[in-house]
């Protein structure tokens, strides 16, 4: 494109071009399908971003999104209120949500300690997550809160939150937990990383005799 | 995702896995990042979609799309009304301005010939084209048209509607000429199909004494 077509259309390449991973071509690639693609297609894309952006609010529960201050999660009574998962990003929840690997409840923190940008605990939701614990009167239909397992990223500043987390719940009596670290299943121990190995070297667990 | 996120944004995530080359994965990551991103960028990329369905309109000389119903090329008087490069999509049309190798105005055709799949001349701009070369005044500031140059894809498509036009545009007294063909610039002769060979030997040329 670079100034061949209508400014509209340019505009428009240009606001794709901003999105991740979308080089110059992509774009104008996505902006000639939109342009020939169905109203209902193109005009239904706009009104869906339009709807993320202005019709998703934050749990003041979990910091998860819905449409209304109290998401799908913490509503549903089949869930485990007193089980928290505490991810860094609700695409974390996500994931887990689809793998269906959790039937308890979320916590969203919005992130992760980072010292050295100075992204310290003020500025993620750890203080929802304490009142939770420390009175069951902050948590999900007034349950207990027993166990928090902390499902941060392997990363430095996922451990150094993990840390942080583990020393603050200390006075509620809560278990902590955190996921477990070692070989990605389906890899080769060829394709594993020193810290990979240390991991699942350190975490190794006994075979037991009837459960081969 | 796959019913791990708010129904909100997974209209957003199947919206986005519509446009071509965006997978499921993509979608996802696309729709994350819109839901980060300042509201100015999201529903700035949400606007610039309507503003192109709702806003642009075609010419009713050329086929392109602008603002209003004569684009910004037809209205630009430093372009030869008399120099008509007939291209198949607009897409196209950008290429060549980009490139900034046309002085003069276009024909948009909206598609090529294929017989096999029923579009004949009378789905494309075919009349609009007639009309401009049979008689000065409908075409541009009633400038008579001197040459015709079809920028059709070199396909077997392209070709057969570059073989109808200049059919049609015989009466006329009007020069047709249509690309070269030939070696790709840059490419190698390994590289090279036998067609684009074969067109190269045809189209071959003498390699003057003073112009090395």
């Amino acid at each position: 494109m670079s100034g061949g077509g209508p400014p509209t259309l340019e505009v428009l390449v240009e606001r794709l071009g901003q999105l991740p991973g979308i080089g110059r071509r992509s774009a104008e690639r996505l902006a000639f399908w939109l342009l020939r693609a169905s109203s209902d297609e193109a005009l239904g894309l706009a009104e869906a971003i339009r709807a993320v952006k202005e019709d998703l609010v934050s749990c003041r529960i979990c910091g998860h999104l819905g449409e209304s201050d109290l998401c799908s999660i913490c509503t549903d009574e089949r869930r485990d209120a007193g089980l928290i998962l505490v991810v860094e990003e609700i695409k974390d929840l996500v994931r887990f949500e689809a793998a269906g690997l959790h039937r308890g409840v979320y916590h969203v923190l919005g992130g992760a300690m980072d010292p050295l940008s100075g992204v310290g605990p003020e500025h993620l939701g750890i203080d929802g997550l304490i009142r939770r614990c420390r009175d069951p009167k902050n948590n999900l239909r007034a349950e207990p809160v027993r166990e928090v397992v902390l499902g941060l990223n392997p990363t430095l500043d996922g451990d150094t939150t993990a840390l942080h987390l583990a020393a603050q719940m200390e006075p509620f009596g809560v278990q902590v937990t955190r996921l477990a670290r070692g070989l990605p299943s389906g890899g080769t121990l060829e394709q594993a990383s020193v810290s990979v190995l240390a991991d699942a070297m350190d975490e190794r667990r006994p075979l037991g005799g009837g459960t081969a």
